[in-house]
């Protein structure tokens, strides 16, 4: 108990959910890396598709980048307003379900999931890419080094998001003051230098230019630029997350993040024009990312250059931190409308949903183990979950302006909202359209996953539903108590011999009805084990039979059943349906007394034919059944063992409310 | 279930135990194959000792392999004397346990369980690594290839002994009938080339001589020839696996494997001198066999060498088999004796002791994997195990003929008891002292590895014989039924909110005791989830306490309490150590309304609180508490679906004795 109390801290408490809520500076580390891993690979991503057009190329980086900086300006804008009008949760399932029905809603929760899924995926396999091309001498351990910087994750999460939050602090704001430096050196550099600053370190040449300038290859060059704005959404589905006030909260960690992402992407489009640098092939020898270009260009390959690139690598690695955050978040509330299994939605150990994170570790885990951490090809899957959320979310706001119109009161207000649906309007349809050209754009690549993966996820939620609904409507109570079946059940005790088990338990049969009968079993342990059957019976006689005539009781059976086949459920359940066929309508009650096992080791020793008599009889005795389970101590246990420490602080008064 | 049926067959009834005993064919590949297999290493160990000796070392093979045989031919008339004494097992530990006391016999228990493990591995890598030796290109899959065959072998005894007899009775009788050809047609060229044969395909050069003839040499020869012996003693502890007449069945059997291991030891001593065929260094390259270079020399390198020494890996890999017929028999016994756990002396689906075979699978497998798959340095610890049960064997049958020889009625009977005895006698100091030269010639071998683990199996002995006296002195009943304690118990019903679940509950519980209450544990999902508290007052009020007023009953309480820490266990555990403060000497019943999982998918969908609160009740709740299950179904369940194929053909007329 100790080592998970050091591994995942104590257990808390309902009344410290405020304390746990965090802050804008924990919320940036929280939710942002996701979105600030972005700018490491987005630019690289659109200068990647414009390497055919060689250095010429650079010159229409700001035509692609000048976009998506403009989308992310009205995702800005748009998400403040979304979260103002949801402050318990805006993320794009709630405003799905509450503008535009249960379709869309699943729809947006479908892709969300995926989306999160990859994102714990890629993210990490990328970092540690990032990581081998730096030490080439950990190629080997990919895998292994994948797999703990997710469980590593995990476990952090699972100790709650704001010990994420401060846990990931340090290399967040090291990686935001380190290019933020970074950038104003370069931009300080090329204003002196007239726009034609001499690099540091000389960036490698350009290739030779293949290709010309097509839309075509613009669009595409645009549509891998927007994997940059992945992860925007994020604050908006860990609303509820924040301490109070929590709009204002939110508001400042999304300005942060969209920021901060907004000065680096445009650093880095304007710099790498300036100095000249591109995008170089992966597959080929002496690959060096865009940044480290960039960083080396600007301030040369001393320490602060190591520093730099060494947040880089921590941030890639644990931008998979913001789907920790809000996958879980976002099963809860599909689970809470019984879309996903119920556990989803149950607060964990240390007020955060547990199993929506280790079931995230656990997807997360398959998809690197299956493709070896090498998850490339997996990136176009990732835009197309991200744009879908976007457009599913601002369409919703469309929708939901357009209500609140109508109900507006004054026309200050209807001017608002009329703002407001403009503004999520021009959203909807530049995020609509930036899908469009990824899909298309990464039709082949393998966006049709996503197209193919996102209607099953739609139906296995439907499926979980049904069967939610089906079950409610069955135990759906019908009207008051009905108190006429009340004959007293027969009462079968199970013994194996005349010992204090078998006293506890026809003791507590005796006062349970008339007719008690005990089941004793013959040839359990083989065919060749002898029983004294005359003796038992003699003994059942005078220890049993007449104590119980005495004391003016009918006096209980004593019922020798052969076990044919060794196997102790099948002549019980055989007796039961003997019995319900001589008693219908009567409550068959089993009595089966049990030693219970205090260590690990007695399990060993025992041979557990009570605890499979019991899942046996209740998993196919029928609803005339009930199990009565006797237990028998060695030792009296101490019923403190069973508590938590925390708990065991904790009197009963504190916590019964009334009686 | 089909599967199961497919791989493991039906399960057997009792009354088929008597169909499933074999008879001596069966019983030469079913405990043969150690002993038989011996052959194929036994005189290449002595051999290897003399390599030093060179080519005048094949001179000394007789004088090496004489005392061997003369050891033999002791072992055979003794055990067959002990057989006729011990008709139902007459194994080392029974003989010891009934002749020498406890100590002498968990020894022999002890000697026997371990050589019974090491046989298995040692006897599967041996006999992949001769495979191996035969088809280099397999050298990469030692252990995948040990380990299958460990599956195959515990999969075929799994199935019964019968069943493993009649699987291995080809390899078996094909082994027997090829080296039986080659020896006959090797001592009849031997004698009419005068002893001097000329060999078809001519052994390799023996080195030359390194060493001079020493009476050290010759005794570690002989102990390490001894290993042809282990297996001798298999027919012995697996007596009460024949058919009747048991003795006679069991005399043929042990006569036909020893009369074979004697021919084919004596054949193989016999023509390795007269061809000059010696122990080659397995190290080495183009190592070759005893038996290879044997069969060479006689019938060349035709298809029938190739069958024959087919069958040798065969055998070889097949000896494990012996293990597998024995190794549960002897531990069946030790647990009937309360020194191993009793589920080794449960009988399993195929009338076999399947968790003894399951332990010797998983304890011999952790052997391989450890080894990796070549355990050569575990073939020293072996002939000690062996020659120790041996000895304890032989002393126990003395001490037996001792104390016959003073009940003895005529003469008659005096003069067999003394000639038993002085057979037993002999065979008590030669197997005694053959132990003890294996011991001092393999002591820094290994042979000290068995001397630290057999005490430290005895103290587990021991550990678990404690463990089930004091249980049994616990429950052990001291007088008749004591029926002063009958007030009824207090009732608790945990509920989740007023449903068919509670319904049902409630309507058992208030049969029970007139002092019910129900309890709802509030929080339970976490700290923002709001429940209507008054709406469930108001409900139980109108739908509960109302109808039972008016059936004339004490209605039942409703108790809300907090879950602060959303554990459904701590709260209800603190509520029974309250109501067992205010109500001391009364039982507390439980009840646990659950919905029953028909279908794996189905625990994917539920929180399981009701499972982890019985077993937190169980565990901790203490002897005032008991546990009542009140299932709920969501099909009706058949009851036939609980019992097996073969079960459901059992009507229960048939089993029940009498009521």
């Amino acid at each position: 108990m100790s080592i998970v109390n050091l591994i995942l801290g104590r257990r808390l408490a309902n009344r410290e959910y405020v304390e746990r809520k965090i802050n804008a500076f924990e919320g940036v580390p929280a939710m942002g890396l996701d979105g600030l891993g972005s700018s490491a690979y987005g630019p690289e991503a659109a200068l990647t598709i414009l390497i055919p057009l060689g250095a010429a190329g650079l010159a229409h980086i700001g035509t692609v980048m000048l976009p998506i900086l403009v989308l992310l300006a009205i995702l800005y804008v748009s998400y403040r307003q979304t979260i103002r009008a949801y402050p318990s949760n805006g993320g794009s399932y709630t405003v799905s379900k509450e503008n535009l029905g249960t379709y869309p809603s699943l729809l947006a929760a479908a892709a969300l999931m995926i989306d999160y899924v990859l994102n714990v995926a890629v993210g990490i396999s990328a970092g540690v890419g990032a990581l081998i091309s730096a030490l080439p001498a950990l190629h080997a351990y990919i895998l292994p080094l994948c797999l703990s910087v997710l469980v590593l994750v995990t476990i952090v999460n699972l100790r709650g998001t704001s010990d994420a939050g401060r846990a990931w602090a340090l290399p967040t704001y090291l990686f935001v003051a380190s290019f933020m430096t970074i950038l104003a050196i370069g931009v300080c550099k090329a204003a002196m230098a007239g726009g034609q600053p001499e690099p540091v370190v000389h960036p490698p040449e350009l290739p030779a230019a293949t290709e010309a300038v097509s839309i075509w290859l613009l669009l595409r060059s645009f549509a891998a630029g927007c994997t940059a704005m992945t992860g925007v959404e994020a604050v908006s589905n860990g609303v509820s997350t924040f301490k109070e006030p929590v709009v204002k909260r939110a508001h400042h960690t999304l300005g942060t993040i969209c920021a901060i992402l907004g000065i680096l992407l445009a650093g880095i489009a304007y710099l790498t024009h300036a100095y000249g640098i591109g995008a170089m092939d992966q597959t080929q020898q002496g690959y060096q990312s865009v940044l480290s270009q960039l960083a080396g260009a600007v301030v040369g390959r001393g320490i602060f250059y190591y520093v730099a690139i060494g947040s880089v690598l921590c941030i890639l690695c644990l931008s998979a931190n913001t789907s920790f955050v809000d996958f879980p978040r976002v099963c809860r509330l599909v689970a809470q409308d019984d879309f996903l299994p119920r556990p989803f939605a149950v607060v964990g150990r240390r007020l955060v949903f547990s199993v929506g994170i280790v079931f995230l570790c656990v997807a997360s885990g398959i998809l690197l183990i299956v493709f070896g951490g090498i998850t490339d090809r997996l990136i176009p899957l990732f835009a197309v979950g991200a744009f879908l959320t976007f457009t599913m979310s601002q369409l919703g706001m469309v929708a939901h302006w357009r209500r609140e119109l109508g109900t507006a009161s004054n026309a200050r207000e209807r001017h608002q909202h009329r703002a407001s649906l403009a503004i999520n309007l021009i959203g909807t349809l530049i995020t609509g359209t930036s899908l469009a050209i990824i899909i298309i754009a990464k039709f082949i690549e393998g966006a049709w996953i996503t197209i193919v993966v996102i209607p099953c996820v739609i139906l296995l939620l439907f499926a979980i539903k049904r069967y939610y609904r089906e079950l409610d409507a069955q135990l759906r109570e019908g009207g008051p108590l009905d108190l006429r079946r009340m004959e007293p059940p027969v009462v079968l005790v199970v013994t194996e011999g005349w010992n204090r088990l078998t006293d506890r338990a026809l003791n507590f049969a005796l006062r349970l009805s008339p007719d008690v009968a005990a089941v004793h079993l013959t040839a359990l342990a083989g065919p060749d084990v002898d029983e004294n059957r005359q003796e038992l019976r003699r003994q059942w006689s005078k220890d049993v039979e007449r104590p119980a005539q005495e004391a003016g009781l009918r006096p209980p059976q004593l019922v020798l059943l052969q076990a044919p086949y060794r196997r102790i459920q099948a002549p019980l359940l055989q007796l039961i349906q003997a019995t319900e066929r001589g008693h219908p309508n009567r409550l068959i009650a089993m009595l089966i007394p049990e030693v219970i096992k205090e260590h690990w080791w007695q399990y060993l020793l025992h041979t557990h034919r009570a605890r499979r008599l019991r899942s046996a009889l209740l998993r196919y005795g029928g609803s005339h059944v009930i199990v009565i389970n006797i237990p028998w101590y060695v030792e009296e246990p101490r019923l403190e063992a069973g508590l938590d420490e925390a708990e065991k602080r904790e009197p009963l008064g504190t916590q019964q409310e009334d009686r």
